[in-house]
């Protein structure tokens, strides 16, 4: 028994979330437990200063995942023992009992950002709204990038279909969060199999040049064995791998093993517009005139739209998706913007932050184009719970609160799947201006403002 | 009871690492196991074929993290449920009993590495070195990117200390990698306590700004108060940051606060050269004479060298570090070599790899330079063990072999250390060419190449 308490105990250690976090952040802890001021009502906001260079939008990603390790953030007795090498008594004692039980507002998963846009809004004790701040960063930080990449990646593919495969391009653990925030960012699917156990995400894969580079016989190569492997044991909707050897010979051995119904070929490697509509002819020549084509190697938003003149039904897309297309994080911060009811901010140069909580709002025209986002400082409270004094506004309808209770007294109270989110990027990306939508370098489309009552 | 073992069990298929991995190698298993084809004795290759753009070396890490997983690779129940949807009865029969059982070779945690350098060799059927190559691929590309910039971080900041602190700008697990692969490559600690928990890499931290903005009272902002709360919590070797409002003010109260013997000062923004040149010469004339002065701040590989004729002890280095600077994935690839003895490759254009086993060696000066990395192409077992043929060397002691045994019959027998690895890192760089070592952009070092017999 002793033995089965430990492995549990063990286990929980490894996936508790709370040493996911930076030394500072618990030795600021021990200096304003010693004098006190650990226990002072504040709030931190966490946002864009700017977005990456050249991009229109953001789009939220991390929120579920956020919430889900927030609720694992306990410290164990492992963790305390070593804690105690650094940290005294009292601080120890304090993180023995810690859960988070103060209150987020923030945007939904799917939504939209720009610079100063207050994703997150956090209150609590300054003890319990720092120590939970590397937790934070890191998952938006990483999920933002990727659906904020992914979602002018889809927005590029137009109605081609989208495959994520890009997990052997990233930490194993970072593929599965990539592929979750790929597809709430409107790609159709990943490679991931962890992905698509954990949140359903539907999973999709061809073949590799290996399986084809293993058939071979006294005579040598022998593709059409591989195809035939492949078709009996798959079926003829499969996807075969046709550029191992020579193009041509790869598709017309493909159809002569699978026949006309062939559900598709892929090709990973050439000029791929050129070669995709060589393939199209031959496959239709040979009858094939449904079998589909799917295009991989580097692709990014940019060589997906470059293709889309290209007869190409499905786009494969790895690296360039789960690193950020450039932008391998969001440069999301977090900071303290008010303490005891009083805004604050530094004065650091180009580190300027607008003190205050930020109820956030958008307008848009009657077409349902957005105009603008703006915020109100609030004096007291949580954002989602302000009423907006917004003269102007109070008779019309266009225009809708962005902030939203995710949290109240440590519990989640936001429920969205990721469907819901998939759903609300799509919906949000077609109140964009068309520049916005631009694949070009550009400005943010928006900047989030303060407007006075 | 039963109640205990779900969980377990639950856990359990969470920590394998079975799922990190592509649809496309179970697809690829099921066909090769329909026609047999899966239990052919082959050989894969991992190996870069290009270097990021204007990189000079390599450095490879993840290996203990690799063969760790390794050994987490198993289907659970659960897991199996989840691939019955897709995968045939046999394949599932196959799954259910699998660990890997087969030989790898491959460059110590630690070793340089550059374009075609046979990183790992693995062998077994094509069943066992398939699927487990998304593993190795994720592994390897995440911590090869981040020990590839660090190192060259490490050598910009010459004898400075440098601290990671990047976990808040890249997924919440990957940062605990990083952190590992960090430390390895050179850097001195990391801000990250899951990382110093499990690998016992020295942690550090400093404060943040948000510690002094909560010190305010009724006569508005009290930075001396977060000083003194630090340095009583903390100690007088703390590091104080001091441009939250107005370095010279902070300085003066840091100084007055806790002494001449204040450990640190950390700045953060503004022009970290000419702030630390006035700050040196203010905590001077303070008589903190050995008062350290801590930089952050979108520091890369440059910035660090640009600042080396600056007053500055210690670099804290966030965001370039941890997403590769510029190169967030190292673009390892996985490809079949040899199938039942004979040496494979596949002809796409830019794509093509040497067919064979490789056994490496490099060749260096008698002052210890390296002059080449080459290898032979054996013709059967490991690399590691293949007395090489190459009597031009034998009577000189000027060369060595690279691959060496990390898993035989499926058991890991490589065992170094995370210092072990550091050391070898420190060891290397010393042999490289000079210009080599150069920060601006240029070719690899080096090419493996074949050398005939």
């Amino acid at each position: 028994m002793p033995q089965t308490a430990r492995s549990i105990s063990s286990h929980k250690a490894v996936n508790s979330s709370a040493l996911l976090t930076d030394t500072y952040e618990l030795t600021m802890l021990q200096s304003a437990l010693h004098d006190g001021s650990a226990h002072k009502p504040v709030t931190f906001e966490m946002f864009a200063r700017k977005l990456p260079p050249g991009r229109r939008f953001g789009i939220v990603a991390g929120t579920q995942r956020f919430l889900e390790e927030l609720s694992h953030f306990r410290f164990s007795s492992e963790h305390l023992a070593q804690l105690e090498r650094f940290l005294n008594p009292q601080t120890i004692a304090y993180l023995r009992d810690f859960s988070f039980n103060g209150d987020i507002d923030g945007y939904q998963e799917g939504e939209l950002y720009f610079p100063g846009s207050p994703i997150l809004t956090v209150k609590g004790t300054f003890a319990q709204a720092c120590i939970i701040e590397t937790l934070a960063l890191s998952i938006f930080n990483h999920d933002c990038a990727v659906a904020s990449a992914g979602a002018r990646m889809a927005l590029s593919a137009r109605k081609r279909i989208t495959i994520e495969m890009g997990s052997r391009r990233t930490h194993e653990r970072a593929a599965v969060a990539a592929a979750r925030a790929a597809y709430i960012s409107g790609i159709s699917a990943t490679s991931n199999l962890q992905a698509s156990q954990i949140y359903g995400i539907p999973h999709a894969g061809t073949a590799g040049h290996a399986f084809t580079l293993l058939h071979n016989s006294t005579q040598g190569a022998d593709e059409k064995a591989a195809f035939r492997a492949q078709v009996e044991a798959l079926g003829t909707h499969t996807t075969l791998l046709v550029d191992t050897y020579d193009i041509s010979q790869g598709i017309a051995n493909a159809i002569e093993v699978a026949g006309p119904q062939l559900g598709a070929v892929r090709i990973d490697s050439g000029d791929l517009g050129v070669l995709a509509s060589q393939v199209r002819a031959q496959l239709d020549s040979l009858g094939a005139k449904n079998t589909k084509i799917v295009v991989s190697g580097d692709l990014d938003e940019f060589s997906m739209a470059a293709l889309q003149a290209y007869p190409i039904d499905i786009y494969g897309v790895g690296t360039s998706l789960v690193v950020g297309s450039g932008a391998p994080t969001a440069g999301l911060v977090y900071k303290l913007v008010e303490v005891d009811g009083t805004p604050v901010s530094k004065r650091a140069p180009n580190k300027r932050s607008k003190g205050g909580i930020k109820a956030s709002y958008r307008i848009h025209r009657t077409t349902g184009t957005l105009i603008d986002e703006c915020y109100q400082i609030i004096p007291e409270g949580l954002p989602s719970q302000y009423p907006l004094n917004a003269p102007h506004l109070e008779e019309k309808q266009n225009w809708y609160r962005v902030n939203v209770p995710l949290v109240r007294q440590g519990k989640s109270v936001y429920s969205a799947s990721i469907n819901d989110s998939r759903t609300l990027v799509a919906d949000r990306l077609r109140t964009l201006p068309w520049e916005a939508l631009s694949l070009s370098s550009g400005e943010p489309a928006f900047h989030a403002y303060e407007q006075y009552p």
